[in-house]
């Protein structure tokens, strides 16, 4: 299959290399010359510019940083859409505000084109590995078109509902997992505070009413797993600021619908203080170390 | 095995049913007239005081409401730690301050009186079936001495660590569940005012990493699961008052050991706010009312 | 002088009619049939569309409800910029965020309009009792040259800084503000909850370090100041749903810097709990209705 | 008159000098050697225990750190209620749990002396000046008895109301401070991430509804005002574990009453986070270095 491929950072990139790796045809595009430049030197066919991909594609994928990259992509002046073949199929795999990602859909409608939002969870090893999650807006139908494709780059594929909806899911899935993590992270410092052995608690609230997926896979405190992040000095993972970025997207959302997150709310804010304290390239489980005391946090 | 049983609240008292079923010789008092004729009904030996229920008692179990009532059984003048026989092993099973907690158990440590606390989780549900998790601060010994016993009473035993671990294993692992039942709703109120079906939001989080024990065996939307408190009108489960005083004992405890939590206070304050709307009787679960339109709870 | 005005809800309306009564000449429109009605019967000359109101106008102003419909007046296809004469000055006093603001006065530079924005507070009194404050973005000679009118329709112009600035300072102070409403009813409720007079705590506070605009104008709780709302039901002053509306401008601000507002994030998301409550046409005092308890309530 | 004064530290101690030096006969302690040297070394008469300065007093001064303090100076085994001769008047000026307040003053009662609690604010320097305020509890007749001394250690005397109303008066105050200060400090910080001048920005919220105490008289941003902490490395002030402190007395209080308050909570755990991350020792308005990058506090 001919497959456009716009956006090749840290996860666009390794996507676009398994996609081509299983036999599609690939013709990709990134604004970063450097971007292009390093996945050429593996292979991958670079176009000229981003409407040079088009040419011949059945399926078109876009992985771009934000909501303003995405409109600028396929709606502005000269956009994509405009140029795109009614019949296509868009798959749009960034991270962005659902309304955003129904604009991009509805703009596809008008023309015939059948757009997709499926933003991606995992990480950077998961797009390398194939093993993303994603999580999908759109029709039956179209999702059922894309999914070869999607099968390609991630192994757990999630239905959310119409338009936007893959988008809305990830926010409130992300919203949760930044809750979790500091709640988490709270629970294990007090109880270190009160003399407690970390490994011994998180043991028995993993198996209590406060189990849940930081206890279960990804423990903040350096020490108590083997292979997180937290005990790697918190290198790799999933950042500080790309939770950030979601927790930032899930209150924009709740301002648009007038919905209350007053602990979502809280997690953006104190991942906001983490990142201003010179910690927004560390993964998103060290927002741990707001909770220790310095002379703790030295220890380490 | 002959044992003092003191409290014969709703939790307390099909405790103290569970082990003479299974042929302990008991010795029970409340302060509650009440409480003692209801359970004197169902066959359950009553002392005239708590001190006449003393008369070769092997075991003291004691499971008041809070850190005041323990205190006073206790240690007060006239409190029974000075009339309970050296050797005899005091199992506590109140949640209370792990403060007071290590109190008794030193002056039970200076009378040669064994004192474990063992503070139990799982609702009257629990206490009626005997699948209570109970997580207990001691030595290793006398939790080995107090097993059998306890065993009777809860399906789970974890051992915490020294005097007042248990206590603090609970409140942490409260305090984590207040943070995941408000996460949790938050972010299923947010996909709902977004249009998505919360089955499978919650389905789609319960699989990702926003997966914790509310999603699992708790929604606390009316509808997404059967036989759960909020498909019952929130009743039985979990009370918010109850919510609201382990909350409250794990800001006392933080403010005591200078720790910060600061979704686990906001946790508190927003259970205090949902008890005095009038809910306190209500399930924990509903507090995902106080993220919702009053035209969706009417609805309801 | 000749006026364009648009806009004429509950502020615009007022603050055009005092413009008129002090000898400008106006040619008003507003996309609400009724509001034009209304306004046309109290004398304002109304024009047959937004693009009519600027024949020969030297001023033009806006007052709107949201970011979008700002954007879409002047900005749109069709937008009033491309009809706009160079030389015009434009006001717009709508609150809505900074970056749209720097949007259309950077649309006004390159047609060589100047822009300002002159976002108002003071509620509909202050709108029609000309005592509005206003926050000026935009320069020195531009504030200077709107002066004039701007003292028309207000008592107190502060001038922020460049464009987009009178937005900005407008949403730190009312995001300030709705922190102070939430903490003064916290403190207030506090000391009834233990027995202390509402009235003694309030004066203490006011003259101590607590001290803030709440306790000297705006006292939350009914029956400690008359003529505030809280004496009045709750009716008027500025409401619930409009605080919410700032508090929500506040977060999409803080994410789009990266910024941390701990306080004001939970602000926002406890005025939206009120809001879901059924409170948001009621002043935005009554959030201390959230901290008291039902019974208090009832018996207000 | 004849003073005991209990407690000689950087409060306690410059209040009794005050004493002493308009004429009052003082005889004082401390439990630290090192406080009683470096008092009696300006002059003040020490006696060699708590017990040994109520020989004669005719009033009997307490400034202790904490609640578990005051009890053991007055109620413990030995404490010093049982030796006070009746009729004496009791001032206890620490900042303590409202209802350690109402047991002292209830012991009091029995013995027939009179007790009143008046903690106070304005620190260290306060204390020097003797321009402290004091919040009062206790009966208006044992205020007025206690006036003439009060006045020399402080210039505001605020009757609060009943045994204990002084403590709940200064935690409902000081829990505001805590709000008012890191709201004023976000709403800054907000403004200087887009630009604004602080100054400016400043100035316009203080004579708006944003108005408050930080930004009348101790902004929390260095450079905006001339001879507060922010401008002199946060040195002096009022400690951000001080501050701490209180919050944690007014979350205890909270949870003791069931009252809510979700802006208080937050406070006292993003305080709990400041002094963890090693700033205890700083002014409390140094909370505003939370919100601010890495890069701009070490440009400062």
């Amino acid at each position: 299959m001919k497959i456009a491929f716009i956006g090749l950072g840290n996860m666009g990139g390794p996507m676009a290399m398994n996609l081509q790796k299983v036999g599609h045809t690939l013709s990709a595009f990134d604004l970063s010359k450097e971007a292009c430049n390093k996945f050429a030197a593996e292979g991958l066919p670079i176009a000229a510019s981003a409407a040079a991909t088009l040419a011949g594609a059945e399926v078109v994928i876009s992985m771009l940083p934000a909501s303003q990259h995405v409109e600028a992509l396929y709606l502005g002046e000269g956009g994509l859409m405009a140029q795109i073949a009614p019949g296509t199929l868009v798959i749009d795999s960034s991270t962005i505000a659902a309304a955003t990602s129904r604009k991009v859909a509805e703009a596809g409608a008008r023309r015939g084109v059948a757009v997709i939002d499926a933003p991606v969870s995992g990480g950077t090893g998961g797009a390398i590995a194939g093993t993303l999650t994603l999580m999908v807006g759109g029709s039956e139908a179209e999702l059922e078109r894309a999914r070869p494709v999607l099968e390609k780059m991630g192994a757990n594929i999630f239905h959310a509902g119409a338009a936007g909806a893959g988008q809305t899911a990830k926010i409130c899935n992300n919203m949760l997992l930044g809750i979790l993590m500091i709640g988490t992270s709270e629970a294990i410092a007090l109880g270190v505070a009160n003399g407690l052995d970390p490994k011994v608690l998180s043991e028995i609230m993993r198996r209590s009413s406060g189990g849940n997926w930081a206890l279960e896979k990804y423990n903040p405190l350096p020490g108590v797993m083997d292979n997180v992040p937290s005990s790697k000095g918190y290198a790799g993972g999933f950042g500080t600021d790309l939770m950030l970025k979601d927790l930032g997207l899930a209150q924009e959302n709740a301002a648009a619908v007038r919905a209350s997150t007053p602990l979502g709310g809280l997690a953006r804010n104190l991942y906001a203080a983490h990142s201003l304290g010179g910690n927004g390239a560390l993964d998103f489980s060290s927002i741990i170390q707001v909770l220790q005391s310095q002379a703790n946090k030295q220890e380490r």
